[in-house]
């Protein structure tokens, strides 16, 4: 049963952890927390890359595309980090203002991390027609996220 | 047994994969790659201060020690592209060029990962003293590795 204790109590969690969030941040000098945030996207470019040139046919499916995907996953389940509470205004940023408002931009990650992993699972068969799909799907999550969240 | 047909297939193998690191690194631009190599360790430390705060008696034991160790273990898996052969003479790069050299410094993330993991375990049983000792550990890996391959 949720009752106004209950709600006073979430409440002050949210407080607690956004806090926390903000103290987080503060480790960091902006300058340093910009380099973490474009850093964890260059590494996903680093590791994606290969996968998305292959979906578009671009080059050949990379050797290490299991492995290149599984890094990708680890790195959508990081990258949260990279925008937390604290980090709005950061000077040089790409991202637009509206990521920090809205409901569904951290999901988003947590929907890369998913279909990275099956990419990787995918990438495993060797079933090429099946990789390329997939890291398809892949790409166009990253694309959909830059255009709405992101100034190119 | 191995026979001379062996080791020129072995070494043809080591030519090949340095050829498509150096590949890989080549898609990114020197400074990007340098953001890439900067930026996980910025999220290294985001996610190790406050543990290696703790262990020297700075700040308390964060809440979310345990949770903070598994993203440190997660980055030190990651951290090896950060330094993929072809990036030896990133412009503004703080990595002594022994690092491209030591057979020890790539394994050194192998450890910290499995320190962190160990730590993340550690954290989860709630012993304030064993966690201090193996976020010590930890620390100790960090100072280790930087004394020797870092111009500070």
């Amino acid at each position: 049963m949720l009752n106004f204790k209950h709600l006073i109590a979430a409440a002050t969690v949210c407080v607690a952890a956004a806090g926390l969030a903000g103290e987080a941040a503060a480790q960091l000098k902006p300058e340093e927390f910009l380099t973490l945030r474009q850093g964890l996207m260059q590494a996903v470019r680093l590791q994606a890359g290969p996968l998305l040139g292959f979906a578009q046919g671009k080059n050949e499916l990379p050797a290490d595309a299991a492995l290149r995907a599984e890094r990708l996953s680890s790195l959508a389940k990081l990258a949260p980090m990279g925008w937390m509470k604290g980090t709005e205004a950061l000077k040089g940023s790409e991202t637009k203002p509206a990521a920090f408002t809205a409901a569904k931009f951290l999901p988003g990650f947590d929907a890369l991390a998913v279909e990275a992993n099956r990419l990787a699972e995918i990438a495993k068969s060797g079933d090429a027609a099946a990789i390329k799909a997939q890291a398809g799907v892949v790409g166009g999550l990253c694309k959909d996220c830059h255009k709405e969240f992101k100034n190119d």
